[in-house]
């Protein structure tokens, strides 16, 4: 790893897999595991930055895909890289665009060079190529980058399955060849889906080219969550220990306490701001639909055990009359405090890692949430 | 006026009729010319409360139409009233909800009782009576309330003006009757429209009834820009030099100039933030459309004189991009930056009233805006 970056565990607890850690990067440290919200296009949406650092969030992801076709790399680049650009001065994620492309847009062609494909936003007919992901991702300038990567439907024939692991593979090579920035590092991601030799096989295939870290791909398309803990029970043991590992697009709130007594580091979800824009608060006591009619005249806290800026000062029955009215400050509010609870939640995590208590809390946790 | 509320003025402009004054009420003190900023359903619209207290708002406006529709009084009252609900513990002032029945809702009946309506949400016939509209507002808890008040449009004949005009004092005197807190301000309203025999007529039947301040309502709801400035010119000196005058609904950066050199001292507008929200920021150069590609890869701040936290902040480039992808943050920076903006321009005024050069502040913005 380059001077820029550093990954140090400080400790592994003791009867499962978790570790707790710090990773420096050029834009400040992340204590691991970590959960990046999720800012699209370089906004989390509805949040200021201020609000974000104030739920406890370290790093945030963005996207390439949706950044390259609005305002465009350039523009970016121009404004100082996304750092200048959406003014948060923490270490930023980027993906490679390649799941996007995938899921969003409508692909023309598809084959080792690279990937051609028309936007959702106008039609016209773009290319992602490994060096141009690498390119758009250096002008985008992120801490973390991503090898382009294709992430077939969960549920493909296994021959195509291997075939995607073999042209991820291939690309991750020619992305390694493109980078020309030290101070970004570049993560190689392994797919294969549910099938645990594929996964070997591509793990086998990425760890010789010596990447910084790695990502799980593939995961949280549609699969069973029990098939994506089990693909990681076989998966994240083949990635090297003293680097981190990302779990891409994953998850809920039980999600990450599975991975991360995996041995995971990294995650990245949607979930808190999407589902916050849409009434459903994560609590410690399980989920909530702010809307429902019972939190009418409510005085009490969205979850008593939380200190975020939401929770400490507004009421539900407040909270349930922004959604109703549907006023701007609702869909706000829960996103800040469903990014505080991943947050505290992770947070939380660290200290019972660190204390050789990671089961203990993952089920005194679940049987919180009903689970 | 009550021991609950003080209007000291420190210093009447010696060339116009301004005035800097400071209005201390049971939240605090407002300093004067003041501008509040709207939150209609108990938020203003985007913004938290520390957001608008960055913006340098001292006090809010809420609309008691909409909130007796939703949440209901009720709600508000079991929740601590309006500063408990939406945790602005600065003042508060609140409508009495006439204005909305009469451009909102689809009246059923209109007589010296009171008026019969339909609410725009469900069509269920609602009635609000001079007694009523005290009540509510003594259960929403504001600072300020205002009497129930008839404002027709402003283009209707003579006798259907002075009809207006009659029922509103009889109104006014049976809300100063009804009212029971003595911990709230409650002003009654001039009415006539642009005839200034009828402002006479309006305030002659107010003044009697001492309410602790004046406002002027029935203006901004048609008439030319003109128009309005001459109608202030005949009715503002009708009202009491020692209490808070204050100009319903209005207006434009330069509307609160003009008035504010007739002597008015406070505001209340929609307009920084329904038109932040569209993307039409105010300058100290003049209105800027967010959405033009002349800001495509503008690095420089939306306004370099003004020093809100979205100017200090953020780029135009980026502030375009937000609205060109709809993002939500990008109503919620231009609603902060145009709130900050009218702050900015009031807290400047009063500097420039102190020093007796209003009338050259007026004419050096004006001339800054193209106007």
């Amino acid at each position: 790893m380059s001077q820029h970056f550093q990954f140090h565990l400080d400790h592994t607890d003791e009867s499962t897999s978790a570790r707790a850690g710090r990773w420096s990067t050029p834009h400040g440290v992340v204590n691991t595991p970590a959960f990046m919200p999720v800012g699209t296009l370089a906004t989390v949406k509805g949040l200021t930055v201020d609000q974000l650092r104030e739920a406890g969030a370290q790093m945030v992801l963005s996207n390439t895909y949706h950044l390259a076709l609005r305002p465009g790399a350039d523009v970016v680049a121009e404004m100082g890289g996304l750092h200048g650009f959406m003014q948060w001065d923490g270490p930023i994620l980027t993906d490679s665009g390649g799941f996007q492309v995938f899921s969003l847009a409508k692909l023309a062609k598809l084959d080792d060079d690279g990937v051609a494909f028309r936007s959702h936003i106008d039609g016209s007919l773009l290319e992602l190529t490994p060096q141009r992901a690498i390119d758009i991702q250096e002008k985008l300038g992120a801490d973390c980058i991503m090898c382009l990567d294709e992430c077939p439907p969960h549920d493909v024939p296994r021959e195509r399955m291997l075939e995607a692991v073999t042209r991820t593979t291939r690309w991750a090579a020619r992305c390694r060849e493109a980078q020309t920035r030290d101070d970004q590092a570049l993560f190689g991601i392994v797919q294969g889906g549910t099938d645990l030799g594929l996964r070997e096989e591509s793990a086998a295939g990425l760890l010789p080219l010596d990447f910084p870290g790695y990502a799980v791909g593939g995961l949280s398309v549609g699969e069973s969550p029990r098939e994506m803990y089990q693909t990681l029970d076989g998966t994240v043991p083949l990635l090297p220990a003293d680097r981190p590992r990302y779990l891409m697009g994953v998850g809920t709130p039980r999600d990450l306490l599975e991975a991360v007594l995996r041995g995971v580091d990294l995650f990245d979800c949607v979930m808190p701001t999407r589902n916050g824009r849409n009434a459903m608060a994560f609590t410690s006591a399980g989920p909530v639909k702010m809307r429902n009619l019972k939190h009418q005249r409510d005085p009490g806290p969205l979850d008593p055990a939380c200190d975020c800026p939401v929770c400490t000062r507004y009421s539900r029955a407040y909270l349930r009359h922004l959604f109703i009215a549907r006023e701007m400050l609702g869909p706000i509010l829960l996103s800040w405090h469903n990014i505080a609870f991943y947050q505290k939640l992770l947070r939380d995590l660290r200290v019972a890692i660190a204390e050789n208590r990671a089961e203990e809390f993952r089920q005194v946790h679940l049987a919180a949430w009903g689970q």
